[in-house]
């Protein structure tokens, strides 16, 4: 397979976008992305679109050839796929397209993710994000997402002696970093008593201990590694790019306080990308809940098992410092629009590989990954990304 | 890219399995495929599951990993991949599983297609239906599928002679076709006058004009064709796998009466292939609405705009005439499960090709072809399916 880049990003403001529908914020994100290189519409041949559960959301299937059709491209009568795996769903029609041009079936394609979800009631919106949980053995049960999160944090607290605040502390970074990017959902930033004083929604975890419900876009250029400079003066190869999968049901998993089909992914990733994870100092990692993030950063293999939350509290971990994560504000702040979110990811660290990134921005940074994660880890998504020199 | 051969098919049952779950359905028709071939589960590296609306029906996104799960090899932490694209989701994710495989990516690989459409209310189901359909342009004014249909049935009689008769005949053929076939939805065969005289749905369209909603799984095993006669003594090759989009509301096509993403998408498959239409005597189209699988049969370049009809009254399109179409039933007599209904028109032609196809074997072809739809033409997938000698 053929080296691939990314050569162009685009993304939308992430929030409660009441006045835009899904076909507009789709469309916006990939044009942005096409604008920002130097392809013409006429060069592509194929579009990827990340996307959860508009049919539940606004009723609409189909929406791949819904957005091409919208974007004035339906004439090229080009391929356009609808790629779903729950909240990864934005990483996997990223891991397909790669695959589509890595084989040489493709040479630039537009990969985007959308999500509408702010057009339906909230306890519709808590039922469709509770689909990607096993209906039969969870739900029925009456699980929420967040419960099932809180029963990996307090088994967390307890096998391994984390602390309420190690987590918390995921959200305080992510609206600080947050309250530095113009997308963001959420731009204010909280301290971590008020998390700690947050209203309960799953013991032990509270109201700021969980992404919000976005509306919102993301979209990337692909295209083969090799002519990537005639279309962008920054290209940033994709070094990797790797699925994993686990059992859906929490309670089939051999240890809750793992998850791993992160692990498995990832490993599979530095191999591809031949990298260790401890030369890596640059993630967006996946924390719709905050202790999923705490737990992404043991799983991903930056701390061993039981020492991330100390590694938060002693400052390791945060822009600038010994690893920087989510500096484009998070699930938490910068928002959640489930088919948005991995593309995205994927977006912030091409910003800060180019150094585009403005306040945010970190210094001497070669490569970055991506941690994208379906359901409560059914599904994980890594990608390695690192700079052309 | 590498060449890549079907080395195992599935099927269930299609048809109102009320006391089947989807993952059940999922389960066998994967497990049954690989049955058919010489690998085991260990020899696998990733599953493709073409769905439609499972978020809708069953309240279940994220079956990739769910059907994996339940298969038991969750542990394998193999990628598992769905793909949406309307009724042609099943044709979708075999063409993904085709570039993951003719990538190098994965050597061997199940890719499956599952739809559970009957456990909601019929009015319910109608309106899951019709989310293939642009929502904000056609759904909102009343439009149903059937409707657009017959508006493309009456322009069709006006501008090309078409007789009602003659897309009546569709229906009649895949009934006669499903009576052979103990997998289908239907199996009692109906007379042209039946067709004609069976209650209207959206004139000149009637209930026999229409496809049946249905449950069904159909699944196939994919590998690299190079090493194929180990797996199978019957490799089949998949010649090409294309996939062209358009225009998602009927009102935005340029006519009516051609599918313009069928006549892109068989002209890529044809090049693919380097084959003629003419050169074509065995096709599963399809045909949720008998306009349409008429249609299809010009779009496809079996016959020239405006000639099918007579074609179909002339006798030359039947079980062993000169062209052999939907010797399975097709959608109206096999069933239509959504996102089944792309893969077990490959299953069919893969029996056919190898001789497999019992009562209703049709003799001596080297080829065969697979048209899968979704929406009202949106998307259009051509597969071409040859013998390996």
């Amino acid at each position: 397979m053929r080296e691939v880049a990314i050569l162009g990003i685009g993304q939308t403001q992430f929030g409660e976008l009441w006045d835009r529908s899904f076909r507009e914020i789709g469309i916006e994100a990939g044009f942005k992305a096409l604008e920002s290189s130097k392809l013409s519409s006429k060069d592509l041949s194929a579009l990827y679109i990340g996307n959860m559960a508009s049919g539940a959301f606004i009723d609409q299937e189909h929406v791949g050839p819904l957005v091409l059709d919208y974007s004035g491209l339906a004439g090229h009568h080009f391929p356009s796929v609808r790629v779903e795996a729950g909240e990864a769903s934005g990483a996997m029609a990223l891991a397909q397209a790669y695959l589509a041009v890595a084989s040489g079936e493709h040479d630039f394609v537009v990969v985007g993710g959308a999500e509408k979800m702010t057009d339906v009631p909230d306890d519709r919106g808590a039922a469709i994000a509770s689909s990607t949980m096993d209906q039969e053995w969870e739900r029925v049960f009456g699980a929420s997402m967040a419960s099932l999160w809180a029963l990996a944090a307090r088994r967390h607290m307890i096998d391994h002696g984390t602390k309420r605040e190690d987590f918390a502390r995921i959200s305080v970074l992510d609206h600080e970093n947050g309250s530095k990017n113009p997308l963001a959902h959420f731009r204010n930033k909280i301290s971590l008593d008020a998390v700690l004083a947050a209203n309960p929604v799953a013991s032990p975890l509270g109201m700021l201990d969980c992404a919000p419900f976005s509306d919102g876009a993301a979209a990337l250029v692909l295209g083969p590694l090799e002519s990537a400079r005639k279309y962008t003066d920054t290209p940033i190869r994709i070094a990797a790019s790797q699925i994993a999968t686990d059992f859906v049901a929490l309670m089939h998993r051999k240890d809750v306080t793992t998850v791993e089909s992160t692990v498995v992914a990832a490993r599979r990733a530095y191999q591809r990308a031949k990298i260790e994870p401890s030369k890596i100092h640059l993630a967006e990692i996946h924390d719709a809940y905050s202790i999923g993030g705490l737990m992404a950063l043991e799983d991903l293999g930056f701390y061993r098992k039981g020492t991330a939350g100390k590694a938060l509290s002693d400052g390791e971990i945060g822009n600038g410092a010994r690893l920087t994560i989510n500096s484009s504000g998070g699930l938490k702040a910068q928002g959640q629009p489930f088919g948005a979110v991995g593309i995205a990811q994927v977006v912030e660290i091409v910003r800060q590989l180019r150094g585009e990134a403005g306040p945010r921005q970190v210094s001497g940074q070669e490569v970055g990954l991506t941690h994208n994660l379906g359901g409560t880890g059914a599904t994980s998504i890594v990608h390695v990304l690192t700079r052309v020199n």
